[in-house]
């Protein structure tokens, strides 16, 4: 099965113009075919083609499939950049595919990278979304600050920070994480939060954690974190 | 710290030719300076630098520390190689960064990639090994048809076949899978095990199990059982 994506599928009926181009060019589809389409808001849309158009392939709907998020929870994950925008790339797309609900880019003290291509990682979300058949495309924001996003995450969810040092007592993850309940993560820079970032956030309820005691890499802890919360996930659910 | 790798570190005590020019010509590292060096094999020694060569610089051994894998349980990856090498790459480098013990890559009737540059992933194996500060280089094999992997594993393990269709009842893996056994995980092409592969596997007491509602990528699929198998045994520790 091949998903499309046309985030305005309801309001104009057209494919995207690279979606249009796959479709039409790469796949040879012709008017009378039948394609599924997210919007990319919950929603996944069998449709025919009217105008196999290259450019703006015209679809009718035939019908409509809700295809939430399957985890229930929402999952937060906030990660400072890698100085490598391609291990932030691939992390990205893995998370999509394993299921994400936000990603929020950091801005950390010892961040080595402090500004990405946000548009470049949509494209990422965007055809791991596809890819996997979800019906869903992630948030993806910039912050200002850790200070900012800290602030900003209320106390209705579980709140975690990894954090590899031990100045400060840290409890294992898993151990700390239940499932069933929405989470938010932070990810630090690979210099780590510094200690003035995990006292901001330890007084914002971020219980500061470690994933285990192998030493991953930023994009590593970030993509275990969030394969935890669905690993906890499954298991409490029966 | 850095770590650099030298599997002859007790025969010869010296570092290979690439280590030794990242030693004395990258970080400038000069006689008498203090290293770390692991044989792969479960020893980190401390050395002193009695030669700061640029390809072979010689070593005196001045203390051993035994770190073998902190997992307890052996857990063997096998996993038929995706169509993309950079995707097998990455999953290896998370692969090790996380914890395996040894990576089978299996030749599935499937496979869109029968063949795998062997020296270029152990080099990937080795330097995520060295990042992670690992003292244990896991096993990178070759088998020449699922039938014989599936046929040398024993009973001892708990054994496992990521299956994505529905033609066989397949078993939620957080749920059968237990922590503190050591576990197998086969990890089929983009375009999945044949019938024929499942029947073999099965016969030889092989679980088909999914890993939840999402749809994985081979490689992701692979990771995402190699975390699970660690958090289950974080779960399963007190």
């Amino acid at each position: 099965m091949i998903q499309f994506y046309a985030p305005q599928i309801l309001e104009t009926g057209i494919l995207p113009e690279a979606d249009s181009a796959h479709c039409c060019r790469v796949l040879r589809m012709k008017e009378r075919d039948e394609v599924f389409v997210t919007d990319g808001k919950g929603s996944r849309f069998r449709c025919a083609i009217v105008d196999a158009h290259p450019k703006h392939t015209a679809l009718e709907i035939i019908s409509e499939e809700k295809i939430p998020t399957h985890w229930g929870v929402k999952i937060t994950l906030a990660v400072a950049p890698t100085k490598s925008s391609d291990r932030m790339e691939w992390m990205l797309e893995k998370a999509v595919e394993i299921g994400v609900d936000r990603v929020v880019l950091l801005k950390c003290r010892r961040s080595e990278r402090k500004v990405m291509k946000l548009d470049r990682l949509e494209k990422v979300m965007i055809s791991a979304m596809k890819q996997s058949l979800k019906g869903v495309l992630p948030e993806l924001t910039e912050v200002s600050s850790l200070e900012n996003f800290v602030g900003s995450i209320g106390d209705d969810c579980q709140k975690f920070m990894g954090y590899c040092s031990s100045e400060y007592s840290r409890k294992e993850f898993v151990k700390e994480c239940t499932g069933g309940k929405d989470v938010v993560i932070m990810i630090g820079p690979e210099g780590d939060f510094t200690p003035e970032e995990v006292e901001v956030a330890v007084s914002k309820g971020f219980v500061p954690v470690t994933f285990g005691e192998s030493r991953l890499r930023t994009e590593t802890a970030a993509l275990y974190g969030v394969a935890a919360v669905h690993i906890l996930n499954q298991i409490s659910r029966d």
